[in-house]
């Protein structure tokens, strides 16, 4: 099932080209969307059947006619796979001449969770002259409390797929910070939930800048799969309902301008673009 | 004045030797304690009169009887300052063989918001065999919502000051995972309202491994002071009521063992100690 965010925070089912508001059949409250989404996640068996049969022809409107928003609205944190595609390990250690780092040795590291944005919004560029990156992932969110889950059965605790950006000024910052400003983490275009994604470890991944293909990969390339980073988010650190997953970018990570349309498609899950502007980007110090 | 998380999440004012319950007079709700802090800290000056002149006798509590928790009972996020003291960055420099590195060059780093604990609370070692340090650091947190704020300005949006552990563990995976275990980061005894802290940059900090004293310093040797901190966490990032910001270590940093008890104490703000345990470290892979 695709779940939406939308409009002024109002709960989704995507079928084709429509979107119906389903937000009475669960409880949604636009005014607390994240304490409902988990309330979505903890009780959806009970629902499934209920949401899946929706078609409210009052509630049903054209996707084309509504603006969607992040379908996950905030988040307890985001966990994030760095260098996790043996060629995007390769094009960053060449570019950037470090030392060769592996996820390995580095696993995972967060990104601030006010930098989650949705599928609509802008990504806003931070600082001037600062070369600025696309990074095309399949994303996830975690829907229930885990801790010390081992990848063979990290599969019972994610709730749903959706495509995502990381978003990453170049640099010598620590890596968190080059890629926790505000809008650096779009989500969307809705999440897909985990039970219509037969294998997350073999999905294609396309992302374009304007109409030109920057990279094109498959989450079947991923060093550490979905399971593992999973698995290396919870080793005596709890995962709660709501946490974000970010699995890491294949080849062809390149820089974005003020301007450009940054368009990200995720087999079986979806695809949205985003424009990116500068307007309001500062002077470095 | 001091502010007090304790026992069952109520809301208390600690003057000398006793606790008082002031949970009535600001509206505290103990199922949703962040949210009662942020309306506390939005509300500040309407009730702070009422606050001082609380003297309920039968709310009032030896402080020896009751359990303190976390004073920031949740957070959005945690940033954390690396290597800001010059003699930590030599003796960190100088340990682990690394390029020198500076906070001017790596900025800000993100703790896990479920690493935070609190000061009654045990330190559990995550990771059998592996070197685990306590970093003694005076933490602040953030009062309302800021963006692109100046150091000179930062004063206005920091609400309170307490004492914070950084644990972290030693490796060459990214620092933002090292430390982000769940209890790396107790905070407390209570949070000191900022009107009652002069200079936050003049504050003594020292920390005792079990009765030796590993850790004196003083935040007049910050580099990035508590204001600067607060700026490079704010440029297109924004923070927001409950954040949390960790300043950073002095020299003296050094490894924690089962059955450690380490005590942390902030000039003006107070001090705690936590045990350390090692029962539910897990084997690495």
């Amino acid at each position: 099932m695709k779940l939406a965010i939308f409009n002024n925070q109002l709960f989704g089912v995507v079928k084709g080209d429509t979107i119906t508001d389903v937000s009475d059949i669960v409880n949604w409250n636009s005014e607390s969307p994240f304490e409902s989404l988990v309330y979505v996640m903890e009780n959806f068996d009970a629902y499934k059947k209920d949401l899946e049969l929706a078609d409210n022809k009052e509630k049903t409107y054209n996707l084309a006619d509504v603006t969607l928003q992040a379908p996950v609205p905030s988040t307890g944190k985001i966990w994030a796979a760095p260098v996790n595609y043996q060629k995007h390990q390769e094009e960053m250690n060449k570019q950037f001449n470090n030392a060769p780092r592996t996820i390995e040795e580095l696993k995972l590291f967060l990104k601030s969770p006010s930098s989650l944005s949705g599928p609509e919004e802008p990504i806003r560029l931070p600082l001037k002259g600062r070369r600025t990156d696309h990074e095309a992932e399949l994303g996830f969110v975690v829907g229930k409390k885990a801790r010390n889950v081992k990848a063979s059965e990290a599969k019972d605790y994610i709730f749903g797929y959706f495509a995502l950006l990381d978003i990453s000024i170049r640099g010598n910052e620590e890596r968190t910070w080059r890629k926790s400003f505000d809008t650096f983490t779009p989500i969307g275009p809705w999440m897909v939930t985990a039970d219509e994604i037969e294998d997350p470890n073999n999905l294609d991944l396309k992302l374009w800048v304007n109409d030109e293909i920057r990279q094109d990969g498959s989450t079947k390339h991923l060093i550490y799969d979905c399971y593992k980073c999973f698995e290396a988010a919870t080793q005596n650190m709890t995962l709660y309902p709501g946490d974000i997953i970010a699995t890491g970018t294949p080849e062809g990570v390149g820089p974005i301008q003020d301007g450009d349309n940054v368009r990200i498609q995720v087999e079986n899950v979806g695809e949205f673009t985003v424009p990116v502007t500068a307007g309001d980007a500062i002077e470095e110090e």
